[in-house]
């Protein structure tokens, strides 16, 4: 029998998100069920509530970096016990035979990877629901171990932010010895900061606002460049191993493109939903690539929260109750966050 | 004492190309002066000579596809003697020093490579006059041996469309077992398609054009893709190992990037002189890349020829006299062409 538990939904694209009731389901003998905890507050939540992609099935439950404890687990569950932390990210479930998911990159998943919220619920139909909920049921194949010295509310948005930080600076091989470019200061930005400084590479972080220098140098960059200035941007062409782009909003990727080395690669890892101009001449001239990231898969997501407990890595957060998503998303807009909010679900009764 | 020749230049982004008299250099010792005998026409002739890149410096002597036979050598020459054919291609010098010209990638010189025409001739001031003319003085290091085997006129237009195509089908290790894409059925194409055809890849022409199809399959296409008919693409996607994007008119490549596979390149070696637009999430979802390659440095040009000639491969080609020039133009901007013009140069007098 489904359990009716509390959650938060968008009923419509115009509608805020408030208060509603969902089902879950009985957790079968390979799953796992969660008190949910702490949830981040990533950007897709308020383009999914919004339907700013166009996909969006109403109600949706946004959330999908969670972090909670394990209430109950199914007879055939051998990760994880009642009382562990644990965590669920971006995917609930893949196909599980196609070659990306048998190479552990279910975010590739060549028939169609189960999102964590709007996606099929091939369980009780409908759609999935995400993490701006009271419990969670998830196959313990999707379900991540948290590393126990880390504070658990800064762990949550490792599951996203982290892990499409981590597994882009991971494919093109950031390391020592390397110049690193991370353009934008956000949810992305900061974890893309700390982690590539983690990673040994030289850090420069590519941003509009002088005053964000004092941050960015804590949080591990080694200097900081002011996008708007020509000038200081010429300085820097030719000089990059690898450029993380990070930014959501319709941007010119040709200025930070210009800046590669030959043979080098910017990977985009934020979601515009417009089309970018690339002048092919930034390209061309040092046979550069332009390429973009998806979150990461199940093994990598483990490995880089592994890495994270290892080097004591957190995002940098501000708590808030699930009453003050709709304000979130609002100053969210306004990058009015340092840097990531997560939902306290201690506040959902 | 410099040399007084026949050649043909444009005096201005108006003017039609027409004959006019340049110096050549007398050869120095380390110089190899070749009577020209063949040149290809080649689109950034006619972009150079309309200044459609902005950058022309006239008068311009176009030309950057050269076949012909040493008349003159200098005392250190030792690659060439009197009477050998020889060709040059867009190259005639870079700093030599440099990580990339070490490496035989003068392409991408650090410092500054000085192409065959409208570049600083640093031996007689001015600027470098390309191959529309009787003779050419070029250092030994960046004229290239022809084979043997050969036509000498169908060669030419190897050291511009032939080596562009090549470069980046044996940078992304393009052989059997690949599915390759070709867009675009022009100079630049037709050469992608036999490249790609001999190094033994599935190979797939993407046009606009039905009646392309008896001459993609002569040419070594395995099949060809409409590109206009949505239908038809959609049956290729995420099936592609690599596409060569040889259109150098403004189109969106993100129609072409949805058909590659996980972790695939397309890489553009045509020149827009606009923008193009890159949908983020034709990238985002299996990790794939959107570059774009410069002809190809010396060393590479030289194993290109070869490899031509091992395998019999050459231009299809028009020969014109060099009074048609401007005719040929025209009919290029028409893609009227089967599948590259080559000048005789014995018409200029």
């Amino acid at each position: 029998m489904p359990t009716k538990i509390s959650a938060y939904a968008a009923q419509s694209a115009k509608s805020p998100v408030a208060p509603f009731s969902i089902e879950r389901r009985e957790p079968g003998p390979n799953d796992v069920q969660l008190d949910i905890l702490f949830c981040g507050v990533c950007h897709s939540d308020l383009h999914t509530a919004r339907n700013e992609w166009q996909n969006t099935t109403y109600p949706v439950v946004p959330g999908h970096e969670i972090v909670g404890r394990v209430t109950k687990v199914g007879k055939d569950v051998t990760k994880f016990k009642v009382g562990d932390l644990a965590g669920v990210g971006c995917l609930v479930d893949s196909c599980g035979t196609c070659a990306s998911c048998k190479e552990g990159l279910q975010q590739y998943c060549e028939v169609e990877f189960i999102g964590t919220y709007n996606s099929p619920d091939k369980h009780l139909g409908g759609m999935t629901f995400g993490g701006y909920s009271k419990q969670i049921v998830v196959r313990q194949e999707f379900v991540l171990r948290i590393p126990a010295n880390l504070d658990p509310a800064a762990v949550a948005p490792l599951l996203c932010a982290g892990i499409t930080t981590y597994s882009p600076l991971r494919h093109w091989n950031v390391g020592k010895g390397m110049k690193v470019g991370i353009v934008g200061l956000g949810g992305l930005g900061h974890m893309g900061v700390k982690l590539a400084h983690a990673f040994g590479a030289h850090v420069a972080l590519f941003t509009t606002s002088p005053n964000k220098k004092e941050d960015a140098l804590r949080l591990g960059a080694n200097e900081i460049i002011l996008s708007k200035d020509q000038a200081e941007m010429d300085k820097h062409i030719n000089s990059f191993d690898f450029i993380l782009d990070t930014v959501s909003a319709p941007h010119n990727p040709s200025a930070y493109l210009n800046l590669l080395k030959r043979d080098a690669t910017m990977c985009l890892v934020g979601a515009p939903e417009v089309d970018l101009p690339v002048t092919p001449f930034s390209l061309v001239f040092k046979r550069r690539s332009f390429a973009a990231s998806l979150i990461g898969g199940i093994p990598e997501t483990q490995e880089m929260l592994d890495f994270c407990g290892k080097h004591n890595i957190v995002s940098d957060i501000e708590m808030i109750s699930i009453q003050k998503i709709n304000e979130a998303y609002e100053r969210m807009l306004k990058s009015d966050v340092k840097y990531r909010f997560v939902i306290d679900m201690a506040s959902l009764k």
